[in-house]
């Protein structure tokens, strides 16, 4: 990616209106409101079916993420879905703990089936609960034997090529290597540090990023999706050093969130292509 | 204002049992309890039907807010406002993104019918919705057009003094510049910072200070009113100094709120009378 | 307690897959979680009746918490309580405000009737309200008649120890001086500094942190509590030390946690056995 295009898809965040709709978890909802916030975007947080249709005409993107998901949350999901297929927004798909519970495996497949994704986001369970109807994912961690590192890195773009294929949308799969794959690109991301898996919602949170860049960067949705992944990488990076704690790391990470720049994803990214 | 009025108003927070029963969205929950805590009262959160009328009894205030508003929540809302007015403890209502769908536009509607209000607080459009059945507000931010500036104090006086003969409520509009109203008095507000408008929930937190406040006076409510919107902008001023970056000026300002005494919000303000 | 005891009960959090499944309250599940990952555990939030068991399965712990009940809660927090009682998991009940409505005392009697527990945490009214069917509870802070201290010491053990021997659950009433009984032991606690009442939370942090111990250590349940309840005190002495006001201390106290040893419990703990 061309320095020029982080600078703009940055750019457009703040100067044209973006407004980020997400229907997500109670845990973590203050988090993705406050980066969503932070990186120059502006949340609204609505979920009851009579109203997320209308909500979501206001927005420029939808975000679902499965987190603490109920029956009428889901109902919510696939209204707020439809219509912002019928508007052409970017929807954003995180399906977290996809593979726990049967619950969550029946409402992956109805939203894939009734919902066009542009970006499903998960760590490798629930990715490939998502590709393949089965895994392991045992709630917002990855277990170790599935694991995202340098090692299967082939086999993940291999799984998450077959999941673009199939859904046309961009998957980003997240762990200590991060990647982003769609039909014929594929970029690894080797940002982020341990730190972030010792907090809640680092995951939750790159939802808000990447409906933030993909809703005023409709036209970038792959290139959004890579920015997205070494925004957070980088915050990370930099909160890592100042912090004392799990819980200054995540004051800071938000902190660096507000303050990135596209020199700062410039100079700071650690990528590579695969094709 | 006296001196030492502010001194009081502050003192009985603390010095008489000030219980604010909040029924509020999820994502900014935790602050508005924490920002109770700070000021030196104690919050409740409790929005089941079955119990909303005997919480509301054992407390001094209500607090309804209708970020992630749902229609249980709604007949939670109407249930204990009632209780709340015939027990006479001050009622306060933010009408989050009153005006984003038809369901929030019907539920403001039937909350004014059912419920009477001591404080109405919003911003611009939020507060047009309330007053004429009509508005542009699209979540918790006011679109440009709608901002509150030094220009259109006067409109927005002659709003906020005609909804609170309608109402008999003190209104609150939030801004750049803020204004508190009712029949006979105006002040205006210029403290703050724009940092405040980078995280989410400084409105709701407002509102748990209004229900501080006025649970603690009930016998000054808009001098309350006033005293609580300084309050916030004095904090978030001491706040802005020493912040890195949008969460630690979050959890600055919070902290600026847990340490405000009569003595800074004297000092800080910034407000003029209008009549 | 040994030395030895609290090394292996913390370091057993971290080698052992420790897996809270939390049905808890909005307000503050974003610190519970955080505060699990913060000792070392994975929390896990689910609360659907649909999946509640199946997630229940997947975990080492189960932790209810009575804030922002609600019907569907309730039911849920019996399916998965059955559950976990069929799979010897340890179960958690902080009974929330257990006195402040009709709905949230038969609420208790059913979860007892229905649930065994290992541990029932909370202040003096709310575990009053849980063994003898009445209390004042009006909501998370203890009202000052019903506070604990060092007086009133061997009437809390008479309680705690009562309410033991009915339901083999070991009791923690917290306060200004902590509580953990059993049928034969009782350990009091005079860790922890009055910041801790001045921020939502540190109640509901406690049973994450109580979660985790309990779920890697199932066959020292007592212990477990005992060492929870000093983890949190000395946390809370060191961030209060480091704090500007509530917010900050807030952060610290979790990165307090973060950053717990058991030299460090041990060096801090102010406990005294009772029998």
């Amino acid at each position: 990616m061309e320095s020029l295009i982080v600078d703009k898809l940055l750019q457009n965040i703040k100067e044209r209106p973006t407004l980020v709709h997400c229907i997500t978890n109670y845990v973590t909802a203050n988090d993705v409101a406050n980066v969503i916030l932070a990186i120059g975007a502006s949340p609204i947080m609505a979920e009851d079916i009579h109203e997320v249709e209308e909500i979501t005409e206001h927005c420029t993107s939808l975000v679902l993420n499965m987190g603490t998901l109920n029956k009428n949350k889901l109902e919510a999901m696939i209204l707020a879905g439809k219509r912002a297929n019928v508007l052409g927004h970017p929807v954003i798909l995180d399906p977290v703990g996809a593979g726990a519970s049967k619950f969550r495996r029946e409402a992956v497949q109805r939203l894939l089936k009734e919902v066009k994704f542009s970006v499903i986001r998960g760590n490798v369970s629930e990715i490939k609960t998502v590709c393949e109807g089965t895994g392991t994912a045992l709630g917002v961690d990855v277990s170790q034997v599935d694991a995202t590192d340098e090692k299967n890195i082939d086999d993940l773009i291999h799984i998450g090529r077959k999941l673009s294929k199939e859904t046309n949308a961009v998957i980003v799969v997240t762990g200590a290597v991060d990647l982003v794959v769609n039909k014929d690109k594929a970029v690894v991301i080797y940002n982020g540090t341990p730190e972030m898996a010792r907090i809640t919602g680092t995951g939750c949170m790159m939802n808000g990023i990447l409906g933030s860049f993909a809703g005023a960067n409709q036209e970038y949705v792959f290139e959004a999706a890579v920015t997205s992944v070494i925004t957070m990488g980088v915050s990370g990076e930099y909160a890592q050093k100042k912090s004392k704690g799990t819980s200054s790391f995540r004051m800071n990470l938000i902190d660096e969130i507000s303050n990135i720049t596209s020199k700062k994803i410039e100079r700071g990214k650690k990528i590579e292509s695969k094709f």
